[in-house]
C-alpha cells in the first residue's frame, strides 16, 4: 500500500522505515523537502523512501500517518489539499504535548473534554481518523517485541472499517493485542496517558515499557 | 493503627471495612453522622466501626483517608480542625471526576497542570499527602487478588516516610507491586487515568481489571 507519513522526527522516521521494510511504498512529508538533514537521513536509511512536502505526501498516500509534533498537526493538514485527504484513513500517532516547562512538567495543549484526535476528525471530517500508536515510544511502536510478553495497544476512531484496516497494519508490525476503546473521543484517555508515561520514563530511565490491562477471565498467553 | 476514613460512598465503605478486618481502629467520617443509611450500613457491616463527623474522624485518625467525591474533598478537609490534620499522613484516594455529562463523557475538574492531590497538599501543607488507590475499583483496592497475576498500583507524594508507611499498608491489603512515581505532581498522571479507565470499564462491562506496566528486564513472577 502507498503511505504518506507526515513528519521527519523520530516517530516519522521509525514508522516510514518500518513500512518500507514491510514492502510498502512510502513518501515522507516534511516542511522543507529540500532540507539537507531529511535528505541525508533518507540516503542513510537503507530504505526506499520518497521525500516531499506535506501536501505531496498527502497526495501520494492511500493511507496517511500524522506524526508531526501534536501542536502543529492541524496546520500541517491544512497545508494539504482537501481533495487529497477525502476518504483516506489517517492514523494519528501524535500527542498534543507541551514540554516548554521541562520533561518533568509536561502539559497537554488539548485535553480532558477534547483531544487532538477529535480535533483533527472535527476539522477534517473527510478523513477517517484512527488514533493509534501514541501511547508508546517509537522503537516499541514498530517493534513491540522490545517489551517482552503480553502488552496492549489502544486505538480509537469513528469508522469501524478504518479501525480494522489499522489493526491489520498493527498486526503486521508485530502487535498481538490491540484494544479498541470506541469512538474518537476515547483519544482523550489515550493522549492523557502521556502524563503518566513521562513519569514512568523518569522512573525506569528507558522507554522499553508498555501498558497491559490485566483482568479476570483473561487467559494466559505465552 | 487508628484511621479516619472520610466518606461513606462505596470507596469509604470498602476501605473502612478492610481496615477493621485487618484489626485497625476506624472512624468513618460523614457529613451527617445521624443519617439513617450510614448508621444502617455500620450496623450491617459486621465490622467494629465508629461513625462521626468529618471533623470527628480527622481528630480520631492517626492516618486519614480521603475518599469523598473529589469535587468535595477540599471542603470536607476545611471542615476539620487544622490541629487535627497537622503532621498526619492523608491517603488521597479520590478523583476530581465530573460525570454530569454521563459515564461516556467524563471530565476532570482539575487536570493537566494540576491535580486534586496537589491541591490538597497545597491547601493543607500540614498534611503529608500520598496519592494512592485512585486508579482502580474499590473492590480491587481492598482485594487486588480479584485481578489475577501481576498488576500495579501507583503512588505519589512529597514525603518519603509517608509513602513508605502507605506502601506497608498497601502490602497488608495484598498489593505486591506499588510503583512510586515521585512527588505529588505525579497525581496529574494517575488521576488522568480515569479517562481511559472508564472506557475500559465500558469495554469489559466490569471493573475487575487493572494496569500492569510491562518492561524489558522484568522478571516473571508467579
Amino acid at each position: 500500500m502507498k503511505f504518506g507519513v507526515m513528519g521527519t522526527g523520530a516517530v516519522g522516521k521509525a514508522l516510514a522505515s518500518k513500512l518500507a521494510t514491510l514492502g510498502h511504498d512510502v513518501m515522507v512529508g516534511t516542511r522543507e523537502p529540500d532540507n539537507e538533514s531529511a535528505r541525508a537521513w533518507i540516503a542513510s536509511s537503507g530504505c526506499d523512501l520518497r521525500l516531499g512536502s506535506f501536501a505531496d505526501a498527502a497526495a501520494f498516500g492511500q493511507t496517511l500517518i500524522s506524526c508531526t509534533a501534536g501542536i502543529t498537526s492541524i496546520d500541517v493538514l491544512r497545508s494539504c489539499s482537501n481533495r487529497d485527504l477525502a476518504g483516506k484513513v489517517l492514523i494519528d500517532v501524535s500527542n498534543p504535548l507541551d514540554l516548554s516547562r521541562g520533561l518533568h512538567s509536561p502539559t497537554l495543549t488539548i485535553c480532558n473534554d477534547d483531544s487532538l484526535g477529535e480535533t483533527i476528525q472535527r476539522q477534517f471530517p473527510e478523513l477517517r481518523v484512527v488514533k493509534a500508536l501514541n501511547t508508546c515510544n517509537n522503537q516499541v511502536m514498530v517493534d513491540p517485541g522490545r517489551v517482552p510478553g503480553d502488552h496492549d495497544l489502544f486505538i480509537a476512531g469513528n469508522d469501524a472499517a478504518a479501525k480494522e484496516q489499522v489493526c491489520d497494519l498493527l498486526r503486521s508490525f508485530g502487535w498481538r493485542s490491540v484494544l479498541d476503546l470506541g469512538d474518537i473521543t476515547a483519544a482523550r484517555g489515550t493522549e492523557g496517558l502521556m502524563l503518566i508515561w513521562l513519569r514512568l520514563l523518569a522512573r525506569y530511565g528507558n522507554a522499553d515499557f508498555n501498558y497491559k490491562i490485566v483482568r479476570a477471565g483473561q487467559e494466559a498467553r505465552s
